[in-house]
């Protein structure tokens, strides 16, 4: 089987993470997966939600976008027609509930991570991408409040990536769609996974099609395989506040390692 | 282990589907599945949307509301805020994606059929109730279309129904959770699947938690055994225009059936 | 002269109010009035809008909406749409100004009623059904109230009940049209009154055409006949909070009754 | 009994019509009840909206609004807000309604009569000055159009105009309440009548009060009295298109007329 | 040259203020300049918009609207349509922003003033008509918080008027465009300016065509003119508050003048 | 003097523009004045909004965006509120109406240029920024048209770009203010000039203050001589379809170059 773009079915496209990218957020990364291409970005706001007022413990909301022109044909900006569309608020709330799963928010006070995730360029995966490339400004942020004294340490329990996987009208289980191939393909699953290999979504859909319990095996195993190499490329991003094993240091230990 | 109201883990709350439920409507059901009743209608529009039109083939529409005392406490309605939240949009997306997965859209020409899901009582569940009976209220629907010589056949391939299952705090997993069990669930997952027993949609989230391949694997097993179940009443309330396999009589097979 | 469902020009159709509908609202009822059947409920909320804070006493509102196929045609949801028709409005505002007129606001403290009137069928007639079955929602609500101790008595002042009347294109004044007599009437005339037979709303209508000062007198008639028959149906289901002659049986008298 | 401004009970505030108020409009007057103010225009488009198509007739359809300090306390702008309150959609109503059943649309072709109504100073009563001074400007459009040779005759069967009753604290029944006498009254009516006497348009209201048929009937009397005078003065403005009995001159007749 | 209504380049439209213009608002003026007519109020309301809370000054706030038949074809209202056009949002921004630059904030507390210009009948030139004619009508309000002994002094720094200026399509500069001659214009310059003669907003558009310095000084220059002229009117209006050299007598002076 | 970044008072910022910046675009840079960045993209759709239709001629219209995080702060997406702001549209109607100055929109026929300006970093200036990147992303635009032999030229009559200039709290007129020098600015002016050096659009602005004949004067030396140096960077990234004398080549004249 040849794919669109040559790859193998089991191939990820290839996936850069630039830390830092723009100058005034506390944490924000360009993302790019082949052709995709999303600026994302944490901001620590010092309230939360009412709904999560005194309960002295934090909160992270998601918000997402696209450029109109991220996308061959232009897009009518939702700002223009005032209203949000069902698939940029299931996003959203996708974002938010997977990054919430590795965050123990009772340990940032009452505060709100904003987490913004801008599409400048799609081809594919857009919300997975946004979700690897958000958890790694999220915890630049979080490091930056740390330095800053305002949180004692980085409360982040695990790692967590996301990547696309589908089958294909041929039956082939794939891994990393690009837009072409997902717009074809009778299943579409999107796998959030942490660093120890649970999963934190699963959202497998057949658009006027079905999947049995077989495929199903396929695609997680498919999906595992990817986002082990996704989760690699965020370590080294981020091995500066976390050990070889993939931990978190504390700041505790960071200072007892910078006594020594 | 005792559930909250004294069923076993793998035990279903009680399942009624109430057939032509409203007068006006082609299809439409009052499903209540323990304390949560939704009311569902079908009705067939002669007309597409715009990013259908000219394709030849038909499209299946849902949206679904709750009354504002469906709950224990009031919500607000959503015609009053001016705009859908983001839980309704993507319930309401689960829900046609769901039914065009078992519909051949190119038998029933550039039509629209409308699914209108009303919950006027909830107690958990109420999007997997909305999806077991819009199914029957859509089957209803075209079977009236049929006999009004509209459609040839009822273009449906298979039965569909829908089940939530999740883990609790201590880790069991659960059948058709209540609203007190998921209001304190770990994992919470909605399964649609067909009566092949092959998946349309699997959605499984864990809010602050996280689940592995085993637990889903218990999951979908429950799930399964639940759906089974649901699919017996199913075909009970459609037996008019199911053989005792389950499959749909085409409108030849019947009238040559009746010329006997 | 025969009308379209063969009754009588002063009949009214057939009146049901199945209380205790639902199981989380203070008062809820099921109103049916031949085919129309409207879900009201009654919530009590602690606190009120912001131009009746400070006041020391209540506010009563009340909103109203349709299932989109309540109706013969399939309508649109206002939540779609982004707002509320100025038909809903008005309706709205008639059913909060009617109940006020029979409740001492000032007995019930800082607290919204909040009366919802959902059609889940419509046959005309659906506001008036939603005014007299909403009193009796607003009662049972008041009771429960009354019950926790919240509020000494049942400070509703006197029955209220609602019916249309109309003047159809022979000039026959009719009692309670249905829809299909609404469509088609000259004049359209909305009554609410007290069990003491007074006024509170009054809006009679001639959609391109008028009315003589002896039609008017003759649709009070009318009108005022049918609301003794609502009203009778009305104590009967409030029997338990109201003595023979209509009047709602203060706290201390019950008590005064029990200590007998 | 001294009414707030030393009228009687039954005295109407001046009233005053000022035609061709703006340069732009087909009709346009400035109409003045005592201290309440308003500018009504009539504006005839060459289409109907669209439940109107197709069916060979015309349509009325009215806009009310009121500039930010036509009152006391600055009110918020509507359009700043987004959208209308109840009250406008109410006014706007019933203000369509009530011309229509004056004009035979279906002489007028698929045209609608664009009402619109702006308070630029208020003072009580707003909503029947607005009636009456919109009649004034909807005949001058019609006249207009008349000369233009689009239509043959001003299709309007009579004249119309409205006023508001009520009923104060002390139980009497007042003619055309000013604001601080509409604030207090217990019980508040709008009628609507054509010349021939006639309602079209009856709408009274107990707010927190309720009314007998004695007192309607007051009531009804003092409108009737205070809607022959104000008549009177729309037949001043518009008696080149009347003659002394209030009859629409039809053109033939007016040449016929000329001619002699 | 001659101008579609027979004025030199350099002549304005007739222009008159018509002060006190309403009978609730702080301040109200007519102005008129031509066929062009708004109203312009001026209220004061005791506190200020959320981003200027705590800071010990005031704030000036401006909204501008047309009524639907201002204009020659009926434009449909801003409430209607649920938003403000780009236009008036940038008309209401230049109101509020010319207006804040002759008044000294810190002096008024922490209050709003509330600008709305209504414009009634449009024939060019609204915004700088709206601008010259609040200017009048805040003074007013402030004089007449003066009286009311809120704040003491009247803080307006300076006088405040605007005009429009232009190049026709056979490059003539010309001084306050009316409707038809703008409609056609290659530039269009809006001028802001004190009674000391200098800017306060500078608004030059060349629609599909550009201008150079010289004709820049030349428009720069009729504007002068005109505004001296405008400014005349302005004073003779306000000579209870203004001594000969345009100068806002201070409240001690006036004491000192009265004590004589 | 000595600006806040070291600066002369007539000194730019550092200006790129970044070529064909995102791929499926028909025109589209990224255009950094300092920390400001602005990803500017043209698309060209076969359709004109429906007050151009019938003309036979082009429109261009814009949109202008900021990400949440482009500033200091984390401003709200317009999306989220469902409204633009009155700054959006006011931006938004610049760049248009200053593009449309130097394009001849009949020789596009019925089709729309879209810009789109985003600003995914903040500091003072985007817009006009966004003007300056936009018309070099609309160059490529019409270039790539002509290429695909959809247009015989490029239609764009001259040079356009755009600078901010300003008066500082000590009345030294800057160049290219940044946030930090336009926050503290007395004066505020944005100058939109052509390749000739005439003036498109000029907006002067006192905030709270105002500015002189002679500062004036000053202002648009200092603007003049920034933009001759920003144009000189927009010939050189347009070299290839423009000449020497900064002159569009014409498709004929290009092909007697090339024939040479």
């Amino acid at each position: 089987m040849t794919r669109l773009d040559g790859r193998e079915a089991d191939e990820l496209r290839p996936v850069t993470i630039d830390p830092h990218f723009l100058k005034h957020p506390e944490g924000s990364v360009l993302i790019t997966v082949g052709d995709t291409k999303v600026i994302c970005t944490a901001s620590i706001e010092d309230r939360v939600p009412p709904f999560m007022r005194g309960k002295g413990k934090g909160w992270i909301a998601a918000e997402y976008s696209m450029l109109p022109r991220a996308t061959e044909q232009r897009n009518i900006r939702e700002a223009a027609k005032g209203k949000l569309s069902g698939r940029t608020m299931e996003i959203q709330r996708m974002i938010g509930r997977s990054l919430r799963s590795v965050v123990d928010l009772s340990q940032i006070g009452e505060r709100t991570i904003w987490i913004d995730c801008d599409v400048i360029q799609a081809d594919g995966g857009t919300r997975t991408a946004a979700i690897t490339g958000a958890f790694v400004a999220m915890v630049q942020a979080l490091q930056k409040h740390q330095e800053d004294k305002k949180i004692d340490t980085i409360p982040v329990t695990d790692l967590l990536a996301a990547v696309s996987v589908g089958i294909d009208e041929k039956d082939n289980a794939l891994l990393d769609l690009c837009y072409a191939e997902d717009a074809v393909a009778k299943v579409d699953m999107n796998i959030v996974m942490t660093g120890k290999g649970e999963f934190v979504e699963l959202q497998g859909t057949g658009e006027e099609a079905s999947f049995s319990r077989g495929q199903l095996n396929d695609l997680l195993a498919l999906g595992e395989r990817g986002l082990r190499h996704i989760m690699d490329i965020q370590k080294e991003v981020l091995q500066d506040v976390m050990d070889e094993d993939g931990n978190f240091r504390a700041e505790n230990e960071e200072k007892g390692m910078s006594s020594e």
